[in-house]
């Protein structure tokens, strides 16, 4: 489970550091609920303080309570990894939208061009928002955040799609910076 | 302390949550050193598990342990958030830019434009790397990181390099998304 | 065979014309070898004309004679529909990309970032020179010709290389201006 | 009339085919109407089945039936090309602009900047729709496709707006990646 | 006064020329007025000429009669010179924002993204087009300066605008080109 | 001549000043010398002051005395303009080239695309230079202008190349902010 038997990053970063049970545990619960640790885990794993804080920000974002489903916020981690044409992001979510959605061309059109996928207006306003966010941040404006009202979003709401929008612009900057490799598992599943 | 007396951001997401022993010191203590609680972190604090989760990874990131120095990770953030426009990240982290290196003009320089700061070739490599990667993820290849390591950076350097930068294209995101207000007392700070 | 069920794109071009028997043999031909007559191909079939223009080009172009092989002319039409983000050609295209390489992750891999997938310096500048003519054809000078010819392509070759990018350029803008949907068989093929 | 005296393009695709007699004719065709062969033909005639299938696509096109006049399809092949500065299809269809439209300054105009031409609300649709398509293809939607049903074209025009704009990204590109040089005649004509 | 200390550009363009006695005179009054000769004037008196016909232009634009005040004017210096991330100008507009506004913050939040600022709607609209003529000049259109009519602005206005965005496009330029330093006082200015 | 027959911008600035002695002299020479008043003089003739402080810019920079020929600085002013699509500029000044030049071909080469023209290293370094500053004129670097040195420019050249390169990204936006109209001559002019 902690070997690290091909290079995952093109970074030396060396090996995996001591880890806590907390840390070991959540390994093991990888494994048995996904058949993989995801190799960004293992990425992060040379440091366990680096690997918490990842892990931490991760679940609340994606698995914590939200008025978004949690398809719906894969759908926005998929977007934005398709703007930055992230391999690992798009690799990982894209495999989770085939899967929640049970829609593998779902998964494709978001991966390939949200706008070819047959979305309503609420799905619409909200990948609009977190792609103009990704492209063009410093031009969001009042008037962006109202569209997302307008569509039924509440405020909270909106801050997660921000919150998301804005995670995976982090996270397929540190895959494309380091370039990581996703699991080979991903590219079948759901199909 | 604990009150948010005009609004952080342009979401109501509702009323500070009861903080644990654990913020609630940590908040002390920011506003012991800094003499203010940073409005990012009020802006987190309607719920207790983003804001744990945040501070965990920005505290690692900006003041553990690192082969750059403090100052050289603020001016990473200051350069990103140059390129993303992004009015909270300038006003905090060009200030303590200002305050690390004692240089308010480079600070402004940073803030402006890296690239008229008078940087030596291991610091120009290193904002050019976070921009590169700022503006064009999809777009950085071996020759890049290699460029990082001929300019004396170690792989666990490139690793942070790439995390600082990474970061903050989620924090700007997050700040322009929300249109979150820095503390009045950045702008002053270190003149 | 020549039943149009559900909308191809969204335009109503109106009813298919009457076909000549070449073309359908043609479409004979499609349905025995495929398994299916490519939705491109039921778009353009309103005219005759334009389709035996498009399919003579298109035939020409990726099943003809040429220096390179018809998986590296599948490439170059992933690595261009992926800067476009055209969903129809990334659907069609990324199928033949993982059947002609027996490699699914290679489909993906150039389909969601030609830079990530572990291309050999001949194809690495193929599809750099395919890239930047999608990007910036008026920022194509002598110099770029030249590195193809170091990377061993023959001035034939780089006319190829140069006719399928431009071809998926116009490709790409027909998919997207029509909203064309590619048969569902591609998702699942060759996984 | 074969003979291929300066270099058209800065590949060396070798020696002009053997055309065959329809080739040869619609060659005497273009210069007895032209008073030149487009150097566009010759570039192509190291390969009659390439010069073949571009020769069809472009007449079926350009010289076709059509709701859209000729001078609005050269309209288009000009507002592209000077988005994508291609120095051979700004001389050519700028001189069947200035030709076919009897004003000198609107071939000027669309070379230059279509924005600067007094043109109706009809065409101006028309032009707007093809740079879309040409500068942001993923970012066409159903909106951009009713603007121009609003401004009075049928979905069978809007197929050959889009097949006209899609081909000059085609042959921009092509110009672009071999240098294709304009017949001299075209300076001069139409002022 | 005449003397210059340490490089104002990274061009050897040669010693300070024979100045005339208006010249003269005017940096008599910069220095009396502003406590300084500003580094720009410097920078041009390498040739009289060029330094009489660049302070020409400026003084009639910055502080000659306009329908905008000459806080607005300085807002436009700021904002242009965001976009193009111009350290001299943004240096010594900056000070002139926070100085005629009163208001530091002010000229930080039009430096580093007008969009933060508080602003109503008529310098929103004055802004807003600065800011499309900086980064899109080919892209305007009558609808741009139909909305600054309704914004409240007169045709002179809008010509004023205008001049003061389009001015700061050549000065942001001469100043990058240069790598014009500007006067270390414009720092500490009005904080 | 001091009649303003049709509209020359589509702003109504005003009537024409009453002009000064030195100005009507300056009309009159442009008639004797060009056979027409510029239409971008007669557009800035509301107000004499900025008329004059726009005509003392532009006939030194363009007139005076410079290590570059006229003709170099016309391609300079054409090559900017093409970038910014700028109708009038490319009209007057592509004039100016084909005449300066006395080669037709060439004015259209730089207008539609600088690299398609045959030019010596210097003038492509000069051009590149040019366009970076227009494009991009934050990422000027030392190495840009160490590149025009070894093109062989002084530094009192690569000044004038700035200078010429950033006052037609000032005029550039002037004309597309007004929508100013050229002078019908330019479009037959030395053809």
């Amino acid at each position: 489970m902690t070997s690290k038997e091909s290079p995952i990053t093109a970074l030396e970063t060396g090996p995996m550091a001591e880890l806590s049970p907390e840390t070991r545990a959540y390994f093991d619960k990888c494994q048995e609920k996904l058949g993989m640790i995801p190799n960004v885990l293992l990425a992060y794993a040379f440091d366990e303080a680096k690997l918490q804080a990842f892990s931490m920000l991760y679940n609340d974002l994606m698995l914590g309570d939200s008025g978004l489903s949690k398809l719906e916020r894969e759908m926005i981690a998929v977007a934005v990894s398709s703007v930055n044409h992230c391999y690992y992001c798009l690799s990982a979510h894209g495999a989770a939208v085939r899967q929640l959605s049970g829609n593998p061309a779902l998964g494709e059109q978001i991966a390939m061009n949200y706008r070819a996928a047959d979305l309503d207006a609420r799905q619409t306003a909200m990948l609009d928002f977190s792609v103009k966010l990704t492209e063009q941040p410093d031009k969001i404006i009042e008037a962006d955040r109202q569209a997302l009202r307008v569509a039924g979003f509440t405020d909270r709401d909106i801050w997660d799609i921000a919150a998301t929008a804005s995670f995976f612009n982090m996270s397929n900057r540190m895959a494309s910076a380091t370039d990581m490799r996703p699991n080979d598992d991903y590219h079948a599943m759901a199909r």
